[in-house]
């Protein structure tokens, strides 16, 4: 089965039922379909063929699932490139994925171009026109007389990662990979088509196209929303009847206010689902389920499993084990159905219940590899089993639990922050000495990354270091603040003792 | 993935929750992933390595499943050897699969040795000790030091399907094919841990275990009946809070009428299923749903597509398409989720909504081939598409109506019967000169075989052939009745035309 089959499926037999909702208006199955293959008939024509890059510069839209599908089934390699990255970062990707092809919503033609020309120059754009039709402009190859055939084992996405510090790591996501993923999590939701879905991440993430799959998957409804707003996800909940959202602490938090405000509860909503990756405290579930009564379903995930580890039901877990709430909140739940979740030591033995290794993940959902990375993919994926990098325990009873991550990075509200790489631009600003990227305490976000500074000479104004931050960096690694230190703890090595100014920005906190 | 993970999955992560009830006493899957470590120890310990062919003789009961799984494990080729057989025709079975080792529960060792002593010697056979535990008697092979690596391309089941005329047809089901089907139903049914599906088909058949194996899939619990009874039945489903059933019209009836007697209702079904190969009398689905209030879904399956084809969601269609039950009934349904069904002309090309050609269905579900018949998977396999013959449409909303059957089966509450099989045994008999079995119209079964007789002399016994046939043939098979008929209808080739036989039938009845 292969990723664009999902829409195939569900254009013929459930052709007059709403697939997407966006801006009130409505598509149905079977007027999606039809439209993905309007576009692949243009992408066909402009001689798109298997293995071709396709970067994508996109708003949240339903053109970009329409571009998705058709160009999935042709056997393109769809590279989402973040829109809220900054130029030098677009360019890093560009640099290092070489599209063939461009794809740019309209706001976004002269942004993909400008990266384009710089990086990597491409065959030709792909836009859209008024009339909401795919239109190309570039030169044609002379494409197959029919399009090739497809595989599970092909590629499908290639997804770009936290973490550009060194090279980007582009993870290579078959076919196979997306529609386990979209199978594992659908049983253990146990979805059906009368869900309706709030699809309130952005596309271009995994976290937004991969979660929203199963949903397409059973033939369920998604309602998108462009950006996240508290009222409006209220508004959609009423007005479509949503029985499905995928919230982050913050979100929680912010419909939680809305409803508390007015004094209303949200009926109707069977599941919420949050990511397992931001630890959530206790009492922001728990007040959240006061307003909108619902189970609440922790998913814990990485890029590199297409979005699948494991799953907390905490109502099921609840009720069949009597758990606190908060007890169970310091899990990330058990492997997902279809996945075996081990925790190995560095030999790659499995390890007893309560002993701490690496978690490390079998099954169907593990990626090809990095793009065009051989060493870098042997690391991270061996005999088939994929190593998360987080350093995990598991009881007797299956759940696990992350203690620590192996990797050095941050996570904000969801958004994987590597520091070496906000290091490396900051260490090239006039005036920096040493300079060390930390994850803090956040009351919002969880965490939130802190520069600390030792100056060259006396005077350093922090205030010019961010400006310049702002313009470089996706706003989401800008460090929420600078402060001047006048050394930085090291060991004799000479190593910088990350841990130890942790432990100083928790103090402080 | 592979068949057994879905067991192993949820020893690991539902340790303590109910996975099997079986007379009154409950198997955790934590203890039942144990038992089938167990008896996996044994195999090995005998030297049962990847590909042996073990024929398995086994009434439904929890070793069966034990077996299954421990078996499959080490790839294994298992192979249901349905006990309602007799002795030539399960003597036919095993000469064609010609096992490498038997296994039999206790009743049936005796049957299983005589019947390959005589047909296929063995290398051992496996029974099960008084105190539950796998033992072995024959020749052990000197296994391999460890088990051999599976994938899910292998094979995992052989199934032989009803039409033993010729030669018996063994289905090759491979690992992927099981689990594909196990997770294309547990979404088409939105199942979840918190069902419970009370089985009440003999194990041994695929419909026992196939059906079963999607409950496991997402860790549900399964009761076991070893033989349909209603009153049983719906004792079961009080005393379990059973959610799910899968029911022959039949069963239906009978249990409508124990509840209609007592004058109850069974709450807290959720979903009651039953195969589409059965015609169903919109009145039997009316009184059942009656007192058994709860989603009817018809499922419309062939071993050789791993019993997953399509499925028609009354409630859900009733609703979304306001279509009158009587008219849905005439459909078998649309396409399962994961699968393409097409209505194809002779050469393979699709034919336009409305037009009559054979169903054809392309998917993960569809079988690796037939055993040791490269001839006969070729003619049912074209492309990777299986086709079912049957003969069928499809209209534009994707809902499926068969009109008749390529081949000449007749199928009596659910069990296929090739009348060519019969007809074979019959001509062998004395006195008979010309012999045809054709389907009559049926109350109780939908339909049942008649045997049509032109006797060599005056003379002719009907009672004595019925005696014969009941010793030769499984009970299904043998003729509801046999009529003597001075001449039959043939084409100017000498073709007996049976489509005049069944009118005559139809009228007289």
């Amino acid at each position: 089965m292969l990723v664009h089959d999902i829409i195939r499926h569900h254009g013929r037999v459930r052709k007059g039922q709403p697939a997407l909702v966006f801006e009130g208006e409505v598509v149905s199955y079977g007027r999606l379909l039809e439209r993905v293959d309007r576009w692949r008939e243009t992408l066909l024509r402009a001689g798109v063929r298997k293995g071709d890059r396709l970067a994508v510069f996109s708003r949240t839209n339903p053109d970009y699932l329409t571009l998705l599908f058709a160009a999935l089934s042709l056997g393109v390699w769809f590279c989402p490139v973040n829109v809220i990255l900054k130029k030098p970062e677009i360019e890093r990707i560009l640099g290092d994925f070489s599209p063939d092809l461009l794809y740019a919503d309209s706001p976004l033609v002269e942004v993909a171009e400008e990266a384009a020309s710089r990086v990597s120059p491409v065959r030709g754009i792909f836009t859209v026109t008024e009339e909401g039709e795919l239109s190309y402009r570039g030169r044609k190859e002379s494409g197959a007389s029919s399009p090739e055939k497809i595989s599970p084992d092909d590629v499908a996405m290639v997804v770009y990662t936290g973490g550009f510090g060194k090279r980007p790591k582009g993870a290579m996501l078959t076919h196979e990979n997306i529609v386990s993923a979209s199978f594992f999590s659908a049983v253990e939701l146990s979805l059906s088509p009368a869900d309706t879905y709030l699809s309130t991440f952005p596309l271009p993430f995994l976290a937004g196209t991969g979660r929203l799959m199963k949903f397409f998957l059973v033939g369920a409804r998604v309602v998108l929303m462009d950006s996240f707003d508290p009222e409006k996800a209220v508004r959609y909940t009423k007005e479509y009847g949503v029985t499905h959202l995928l919230l982050v602490p913050q979100m929680m938090k912010e419909m939680t206010e809305v409803l508390k405000g007015r004094g209303e509860k949200l009926s109707g909503v069977r599941q919420i689902s949050y990511s397992g990756i931001v630890p959530v405290q206790p009492n922001v579930v728990r007040e959240c389920v006061e307003v909108i009564p619902a189970d609440f379903v922790q998913s814990f995930a990485q890029v590199e499993s297409s979005g699948v580890i494991s799953f907390l039901h905490l109502e099921r877990e609840t009720v069949e084990k009597g758990e606190s709430l908060s007890g169970l909140l310091s899990s990330v739940g058990k492997e997902s159905v279809g996945l075996e979740v081990r925790v190995e030591n560095p030999m790659g033995e499995e390890l007893p219940p309560g002993e701490i290794g690496e978690l490390v993940v079998a099954g169907a959902t593990v990626m090809k590899g990095y793009y065009e990375d051989p060493l870098l993919t042997e690391e991270k994926i061996r005999d088939g089993r994929l190593r998360t990098g987080y350093v995990a325990s598991k009881d007797e009873e299956g759940y696990l639990y992350v203690v620590d991550r192996l990797q050095d990075i941050i996570i904000r509200g969801g958004f994987i922050i590597d520091p070496s790489e906000v290091e490396e631009v900051i260490s090239e600003f006039e005036g920096v000495a040493e300079v060390a990227v930390v994850g803090a305490p956040d009351e919002k976000y969880g965490e939130v990354p802190v520069a600390l500074i030792v100056p060259e000479g006396g005077e350093f104004a922090p205030e010019k270091l961010l400006t310049y931050l702002k313009e470089t960096l996706a706003s989401f690694k800008v460090p929420a603040r600078v402060e001047v230190v006048p050394r930085l703890p090291r060991n004799s090595q000479g190593k910088i003792l990350k841990a130890r100014l942790k432990e100083y920005l928790i103090d402080r906190a």
